[in-house]
């Protein structure tokens, strides 16, 4: 059986977060606090603007999404804050909020932007960081992300490549904008991070939103129904 | 069937969060999003800081915890980021990060700190806020919350009223320590949140710790399992 | 530290389950095996029939209902059966599936037929086990569980009570049927079964369907959203 | 926006499960309600026996695996049965009760039993369904099953191909117990289950230990902890 063994924190007397003392983390902006428990070390000046950006990006993005519609049904069934939150956290897969994982995989990886461009494109899959429902021409916010991003000196070679598989995805199909899970899984990239923390990233920008959604669903008076037909025999 | 409406954010292509458009949320700290997000209004700048410093105080608290031991457990048994944060968060009932919620709760109430010893003395029962299994003549996290609260002219009449009940218990009964879930208690409720709201905020702080957590976990070989006994027939 | 020990359940060489083999257990019917894990001891004849019909009562009941809609929406942002199935059991909160342990509350207490009415007719509170949406004359499944108690001679005080409660307050109020949760709550008392597995029952009889619901759920191409409206500034 | 459609179940005046009414399941044994429910038809008699000796089988297996670890932690932490339950359930991921869908997978693809051990032990990879930690030479569940399936003439061809896989391995590597898994793999799939329902069986099967266990941790007066070391600067 594995020791329980931990290089993250220790409490009591002495508590540490990646080896530095609890009570100077308190001083740090919490965003910091989080690229510093994630990454174990402290962001530069340069890098904590940036990736305080993408964080206040993922807020919250309206009530209609699978993650915020779990949260507010579990809430309305007599459930805690806690639970509920949990609900819309675990709505949170592959195909919600999972681009960005899948998208820092692609960037990191070897294959060239021009070769994922055409894998993509023979296997008749969409490209994750490209395309949105509503903003045709350009994201605003993947759009800020990167002026950002440029002003801060931070635009790395994982951002070039994506905006690269966004140039020849254009020229050779259809243009799309590139969206906002593109934008963050380049600047991330650039930043270090890996891959398996795109998610967890998320996570975590997203949890406030949900929060204040399962305040808010506390003050409905009936539970969440939906109506659905029997289609059997 | 109730409409699914929110007062907290929209989608597409004005996104709004709490009545602010989305690109100048970006701008905003993440904790001052955070406090957006929760309360409808920006916190100002000596809000602001104070609010900060409660985050980052609860970001991780060592491997040992409900919490830590929940997600790291749901991993292990070869599950994704998400279920395995969430399993975390649902750790956190009543008696784990529970205090924060039952301390305002009690803080916010009409009785008076006098009151409030006497009936927990005459019923038996700890008050939430005060005592600490390691630390025994402060706890220095809820020391630097009282002292940041005062240097910022932010310690109201809830705090006092803390502060009140730990002097009142200490020469009633026994000196206990006030810890950080007290000075959060007292801080939260002169920043005029609710008690709804006290669990809720712990899990925004601690959701960061989760994922550390769980990525770290990723890298274990097997499962986690403890050596337990059968006591039946 | 606790131990972890259990009375419940060994594993290994010589699997257990109160304190019965393994292998004996394969032999019983599954309502059996859970009606010994649950209370310790296996049914006799006449339990084992009323206790069988009780759980296929509950096994599902139509897509609209807020378990139902949290594991198909989590199973739709991308996630695996186990955590989508999750999903469905925490939205049975106290307000759905809570009422019978609810009414197994109330009748187990010391509390007359007559004195509970009283009460919550003074608090303008509902009386769990009463009413129902559709059902106006009577609940058919409650008919028929009755009936099933009554000829297998199982019909004891708990029931007894419930029915009076009934009656008491159709005489007193307005006549409503004795729904579902009233008769399984009464049974379940008269089985000796505590209050506190009165939702670990439902749980499990409920637990068929939601996975059905997520292999259902699968087919469906795309993830489950609502419309919703934004109603803030 | 996909409707909300069911082939599984209706409810209100005219519940149906599968196009039975619900009255008429009420009769069924729970186990041919579930077999109805994920199949979309009732059992044969010789079905109906094998189906529920595999429910029965998985029912419970001591408190250190991670499903039980997962509920009882998350109940000490002050949670609901409801909550604590899911916690357990998501656990059940791809490396603990993952085998059986694995298996199945493995079973039903149009790869030989030759093939299967060949290609597994190139890679280096285990087998699903072979091997135990504590029975080396038999698992007496798997035993048993097999010959319940010999004895009621259910004994297809993919029990046959995971005979057959063991054999071969025996022969060409070294000799491993065929465990629960493969023998469940193997007669589900001679049932016509398709492996995503893998996971989905044995969710159900084990729920009713987890709620026990749920229940028997509630008599606990603290929560769970471990012992963990911080072994970071």
């Amino acid at each position: 059986m594995a020791n329980w063994e931990t290089e993250i924190s220790s409490s009591g007397d002495n508590s540490k977060v990646r080896g530095i003392d609890l009570e100077t983390v308190m001083d740090m902006p919490f965003s910091d606090a989080i690229f510093l428990i994630l990454k174990g070390e402290k962001p530069t000046e340069r890098e904590s603007e940036i990736f305080n950006t993408i964080l206040s990006s993922c807020i919250d993005h309206g009530i209609g999404n699978p993650s915020t519609v779990a949260s507010r049904t579990v809430q309305s069934g007599g459930n805690s804050m806690n639970t509920s939150v949990a609900a819309g956290i675990m709505a949170l897969g592959d195909k919600h909020g999972g681009a960005i994982e899948e998208c820092m995989d692609l960037l990191q990886s070897e294959t060239s932007a021009e070769k994922i461009v055409e894998k993509k494109l023979e296997a008749g899959e969409k490209i994750p960081g490209l395309g949105h429902k509503v903003y045709e021409k350009e994201d605003p916010r993947s759009m800020k992300m990167l002026e950002t991003a440029e002003k801060l000196n931070l635009k790395g070679k994982y951002t070039e490549k994506m905006l690269k598989i966004h140039r020849i995805f254009g020229e050779e199909k259809t243009r799309l904008v590139l969206n906002v899970d593109g934008a963050i899984a380049g600047i991330m990239s650039d930043l270090s991070f890996e891959p398996e923390l795109g998610k967890g990233f998320f996570i975590i920008a997203r949890t406030p939103g949900l929060v204040a959604h399962v305040r808010e669903e506390m003050e409905q008076p009936d539970f969440r129904r939906v109506n659905g037909d029997y289609i059997g025999d």
